[in-house]
């Protein structure tokens, strides 16, 4: 077996593990842009100064055997006439090109590479003759690569980027955060990006992983899994190109959850994703029974993948699928007890000791029962939300309620109107640093209890607000049935967490 | 039979339609807020300070027992003080003194009334007495009117709300649109009023049914049919008290959709129901039939319901189901494809034609089916588009692309690096103006075609391309899947409204 073994993987002189391998790629000490160029149309102009622009804390060399500078650095001509070692080669030249690139990859020692160009084995014939060669090359020399046909890799802790365009487009630098997102669309990996970016969160790695000739999605898999900064793993998938492995692998990752949105659930989808990526999926069931198998969180829409992760890294597990809702509406109450019975939610029974609690500190008309409708009076929010934490029977709490100051509208009224609003202004005001936003940041986080926020569509003051808590860990969504879809999310996720760790 | 239709609505002197009895509400020339105050925690002190504020275009008199002035104006101790008539009374005071009021309304003659106080039929015990006994005398003295218990009414028309603080709270002024929207929770109207403010569409007319003791739903239904202001009808309902009424006249309603949140599908939400209002819910699968049978749009999420309304008002009816969707990356459209399977959606067979112009158009990569994968080209979107809704097979076009230039965000890196950016930036520019926003918008006005934009989470400068379109009808959702799912709703509303034309 182990003859076999290194006869299979006789390109790597040493076996290696994949955090070794992939070490380089990584936290690489040196760049080498191969296609680098002055020409803003050239994706290598883009690459290069996107690396520039991201303060990669390595050195970097700009490869172009048609340029004597390339942003006022000196340019190579080749690879092999840079005279320190290259971890990491990102190659972006014309197709045809690519071999021989590769091959001089080879000669100079290069540790690991991205094949930022397209053309090879998803268009087929020719193409796919031209990676099959790049793989040969690579392999005999030892070089690990990433793609072809995609944009690579994201490190925020190497303030590495390789995905020139699209970062570049949407950031002037990658906020660190804990979540490793692994995409076989580079489209949605920029939709990825650009909702971290915008809503401040971070991620710990990226990858872009393209065609997949050489490393796998389940490479990548195993080099998160182990990976001190990730804390939750997110995939878009087409094709798992070693299925068996991905799910063996996943039903050991227990201390990470893995959130996979497939795509080519149906037949439609499937001659998508031939077109896209040549991608040749099987059948939809068999991968819907081993996710569930193997505890992974499948998800059917590009957002819940986001907001799955943000809510994983944030919030402790729940212990159970009791919900506590509070209200400032009785509508939103009735609209979010159909999606929990829908998603396998129970509504909470509340304990004498709560409805005690609540009948003492609400107006009469509250709704005695949970969902706690408040009726109206969002001045209780801070009272409510505290008190079902403390509720044995709740196992997570979804708060629905306008958040922040309304004050700032009336700014916008006549003057002559303004000094009797500002009397109201006060008052919304005062109700405001009732229910404070740090205060009740403070008080949600003394439980180990997930709470969730539900807050309609944002004004401009409402988002600080919104800002404040999501920093702090408390995700608000704009809908109470989004916020009750992730909520269903991570209690399943954390029932099959139980289930794995007691079997 | 006529003499007993006299006997039950013998409170009608002369039997008025449905129009006319709602005029003097939608439309009045004068309004008596009673219970108006200068507390700012009293509902009449937002209520009247609203009217204010939106600038009524009739009389407006505070009616108090216990004040000289009101904001200044000079306060009337009864309704009855008043010498002009009085179309609208507004009523805000506590809930024992309601029907005394509503006496002291009768004698004055007062048309129409919005009892805004809580506390009667949601309540039971004596609440329930005290609402039918506000029945009784409103319906003797021939007074219609709106709640209790809820918001009342806004129409743009007349910068009249009654909503108070839920106006107030949000917005100077409500924008003046087609959609009309009738909601049994006042809540989630004024998340529908917040959407509306944040992303600029108006509202016809809007009302917040409360408990419905005196007009029903169906009353505001009839209303809306005939009303020349109002294309789309939207409601949130928890329980259709003339539910047969309701879907005789659904059926008859063929020129403007209605679209329907219909809560309590399930036992935890018919149980959530019965706390806010006192709902009764019938079981939800003869509902479910019902709604399919009258053509109406039944939606599953809030969110939905505002979604289906701004498509139906702005854009043409499709044809057909068969979509052309245009793609900046393919991963896109293979989530598009799976998600237009599972919603009864077909992808077009593209014709011979449109082939031969993508073929010559766009570059050697592009997928070469639909999806119109254009490969991270954005700059052909403006062509793609035009081709896909001149193609015989297409009948509404998707396109998932980002919107707006990117090129602000280089204002945001170091200085050394701007220079160098700054070429980048005029290149992003210049795509910019070859698909520009207004030549697109131009172009797809021309046919007369859906097209729907899905684009990923917004920046800033992309909000101002989103408004752009927004405001020309064209909706952009932020990701494919919402922007699929409201296509599928508009899609089966327009093959039920041909087979009902048809039949």
């Amino acid at each position: 077996m182990k003859v076999c073994f290194f006869k299979l993987h006789g390109w790597l002189k040493v076996k290696k593990s994949i955090n070794e391998q992939l070490k380089p790629l990584f936290y690489p000490k040196s760049v080498a842009v191969i296609g680098a160029s002055n020409n803003p149309a050239k994706w290598g102009f883009s690459i290069f100064n996107d690396l520039l622009a991201k303060g990669f804390k390595g050195d970097i060399y700009p490869v172009n055997k048609n340029e004597e500078t390339i942003s006022g650095m000196n340019c190579y001509k080749s690879v092999k006439d840079i005279l320190e070692p290259v971890d990491l080669a990102v190659i972006a030249v014309p197709v045809e090109v690519v071999p021989q690139i590769m091959g001089e990859c080879v000669e100079k020692g290069v540790k690991t590479a991205v094949v930022i160009t397209a053309g090879f084995g998803e268009a087929g014939g020719e193409g796919e003759k031209l990676e099959r060669e790049v793989v040969r090359i690579a392999r005999q020399g030892g070089i690990r690569f990433v793609g072809p046909n995609c944009f690579g890799i994201i490190n925020p802790s190497s303030n590495l980027s390789t995905t020139g365009i699209m970062s570049l487009y949407i950031t002037p630098y990658v906020p660190k955060g804990s979540i490793a997102f692994i995409t076989q669309s580079g489209n949605l990996g920029s939709f990825m990006l650009r909702l971290a970016f915008e809503r401040g969160f971070g991620i710990s790695k990226f990858v872009s992983s393209g065609n997949e000739a050489d490393l796998h999605f389940e490479d990548y898999l195993e080099y998160m899994a182990e990976d001190p900064d990730t804390k939750v793993i997110i995939g878009y998938v087409e094709e798992l190109r070693e299925s068996r492995r991905f799910f063996e692998m996943a039903k050991k990752i227990t201390e990470k959850p893995i959130v996979i949105l497939k795509a080519g659930r149906t037949k439609t989808g499937r001659k998508a994703a031939k077109a896209h990526t040549g991608a040749l999926v099987g059948s939809d069931d068999i991968y819907d029974a081993c996710f569930k198998q193997a505890g992974v969180i499948r998800v059917r829409e590009i957002q819940d993948l986001f907001d799955v992760a943000v809510t994983l890294v944030s919030q402790p597990l729940p212990k159970g699928n009791r919900v506590g809702i509070v209200t400032g509406g009785g509508g939103f109450g009735v609209v979010a007890a159909d999606m929990c019975e829908e998603l396998g939610l129970e509504i909470s029974q509340l304990t004498q000791e709560t409805m005690q609690k609540l009948n003492q500190r609400l107006p009469p008309r509250w709704s005695h029962s949970n969902p706690v409708d408040m009726v109206g009076t969002m001045e209780y929010a801070y009272v409510c939300i505290g008190t079902l934490l403390k509720d044995e029977n709740v196992d997570s709490v979804l708060a629905i309620s306008s958040v922040g100051s309304p004050s700032k509208i009336f700014d916008q009224y006549p003057p002559a109107l303004r000094n009797q609003l500002a009397k109201f202004a006060e008052m919304m005001v005062e109700w405001e640093s009732t229910r404070g936003v740090m205060g009740l940041i403070e008080r949600i986080k003394k439980y180990e209890k997930p709470v969730i926020l539900a807050a309609p569509p944002t004004s401009r003051e409402d988002s600080e607000a919104i800002r404040e808590f999501e920093k702090n860990g408390i995700i608000v969504y704009p809908t109470p049935e989004r916020a009750i879809r992730i909520l269903a999310y991570i209690t399943k996720y954390a029932e099959n967490k139980k289930r794995k760790s007691g079997a």
